[in-house]
């Protein structure tokens, strides 16, 4: 393979200006940079990307943590950051973490140890105190999805709870008194917070909360359908149910409908996230928009400024807010 | 940031043999070991993994070329890739490439340039002879979802042809006699394929084609929901539908549906690719198996094999063969 000298000796230049023109250096002259960049052709010369990281103490690499990248929620995600990446240059290094402490550690620590500055982590597995001492040591860490007071400079996050209050509500508002709820299984805080929301609209509404309308499930198709299962056995006379996300209502609705229960007829469901799968299941999902391309950029945008210290001004933290998408999973009930 | 002049200090041993801890490095002493450790806890040292793949002139980071992380087809495959690399302790560098020549290039040169030795590419808009002169540049190199002949032992791919056939075949056995097929726009081997299976299994069971009868759109729920207006539009006298893929099914179904045009009793729908998707929307999808992630763990072994030249046997090119999996989206016509 070609080497730096190769390449410089072929342009009739210094190694020197060859390095400047390979590494994007200023003041490099027009003429140097055409005769390097022929030369590097001919001779099919590639730049060493971990030489120049090394060089440089950094590398041209954002890392990514996610809980799991085929999870279509995630996979949203990792474009948003990548979009940004390749505007920039940049290419993107990907650790799953399955929500699990350990594995969300190891998986940090192989992106951090690629000298990745720029850190954009969907963390639930690990302690608020790890994640503060770990934002300590990478300046361009970022947060998304969790919120922790001492950073929260750092942290992009979604108001859970009112997603899932708003989701309940509008439940209410369509006449329903008696509405169960699909939690994900998962013990973390998006599990609580969107249940505290359930919780806290019937309250609000003087309904009576029922233990047995509640049920749990892995936060996927087949969590949603086995919940749904448990909760039609009880044989309560529930006539909706809110939902942990939009996975799991579409696991519930082909569970209901296969049953006969006709949504929204005999049963509405409402989901969470507004994922692609929201539109096209049949009756479309009335859900809650959970923005995660708009925060992915924002995340990736702040951990490049903070990587680089270019950030002047203190981010002022703010939790983005979902919102309410109506479509046809959801009906009236008109005698309560 | 602590140095390995510091650790190998702190552990009171030589800066080589520091190194060779940190290299793990056979024939160290169980004591350099523990002490080395030892002190690179203390001193919260971390190992530059671009230093290290200096001098091995490898990264431990295998590449993947995929055409769009978010669709969840490929976010299965990112997995299985993931997965193994897990095991083997390696991490994942993604690049998209969304079926474009000068994307996929670019993308496939970053890894390139980031020393991957492994790679599977999932490469659609890059000629033969671009993609046969990379695998000659880069040993580790394989191809998924694509077959070339004169590199067909790096090339795990699936028999698009058979699947589709298949699925036309079970429609005509179910007595369709006028069979719509909806095919992606996309201008690749995939779509002329099965196109070419549907074609061929109407020809073979003496059924007319009808040029009248074949949409066209992006290959996802969208893209479906569009062609099947169109289909629809032109009044033909069709009872089912085979389609490009599982979301082009999905959103037709939902379009349908919306019509009031039942499934499977008015007009049967069949997929391909048996993704999560087509086990819950209703009614459950029958389609096509695609075994992405089999073929995704053969990839990335036989990557790893080839990278690491120590493979002797020449691997036989076997192309995948696609199955039916029969669930509820496709009726039977009696009478003809």
């Amino acid at each position: 393979m070609a080497t730096i000298k190769d390449v410089a000796k072929e342009a009739g230049v210094s190694i020197a200006t060859t390095s400047r023109v390979i590494n994007n250096a200023p003041h490099t002259s027009e003429k140097a940079i055409v005769a390097v960049k022929k030369a590097m052709e001919t001779l099919g010369y590639r730049p060493n990307s971990n030489a120049r990281a090394l060089v440089s103490k950094t590398s041209n690499t954002i890392g990514v943590l996610v809980n799991d990248v085929s999870a279509p929620f995630f996979g949203s995600m990792v474009k948003a950051i990548d979009t940004v990446a390749n505007e920039q240059g940049k290419q993107v290094l990907i650790g799953n973490g399955y929500h699990d402490a350990t594995k969300e550690k190891n998986a940090i620590d192989l992106l951090i140890n690629s000298r990745c500055e720029s850190l954009v982590v969907h963390s639930k597995g690990l302690s608020n105190d790890v994640l503060i001492k770990l934002a300590d040591e990478v300046p361009g860490m970022v947060l998304i999805n969790r919120f922790i007071p001492e950073i929260s400079s750092r942290c992009i996050a979604l108001d859970n709870y009112k997603g899932s209050y708003l989701a309940t509500e509008h439940l209410i508002r369509q006449g329903h008194q008696h509405i169960g709820y699909i939690c994900s299984s998962h013990e973390i805080d998006d599990a609580y917070d969107r249940k505290a929301g359930y919780l806290q609209a019937l309250e609000d509404n003087n309904i009576k909360v029922k233990e047995e309308y509640i049920e749990y499930g892995e936060p996927d198709e087949e969590g949603g359908e086995q919940a749904v299962i448990n909760l039609i056995a009880k044989n309560t006379p529930i006539t909706a149910i809110a939902t942990y996300n939009d996975y799991m209502a579409a696991g519930c609705m082909a569970l209901l409908q296969e049953n006969g229960i006709r949504i929204p007829e005999d049963m509405s469901v409402i989901g969470f996230d507004d994922g692609h799968i929201a539109r096209y299941i049949y009756p479309r999902l009335t859900t809650i928009r959970y923005p995660i391309q708009i925060m992915a950029n924002q995340a990736v945008n702040l951990s490049l400024k903070l990587a680089s210290r270019d950030t002047e001004e203190q981010t002022e933290h703010k939790l983005f807010i979902p919102i309410l998408v109506r479509r046809s999973s959801v009906g009236c009930i008109s005698s309560k």
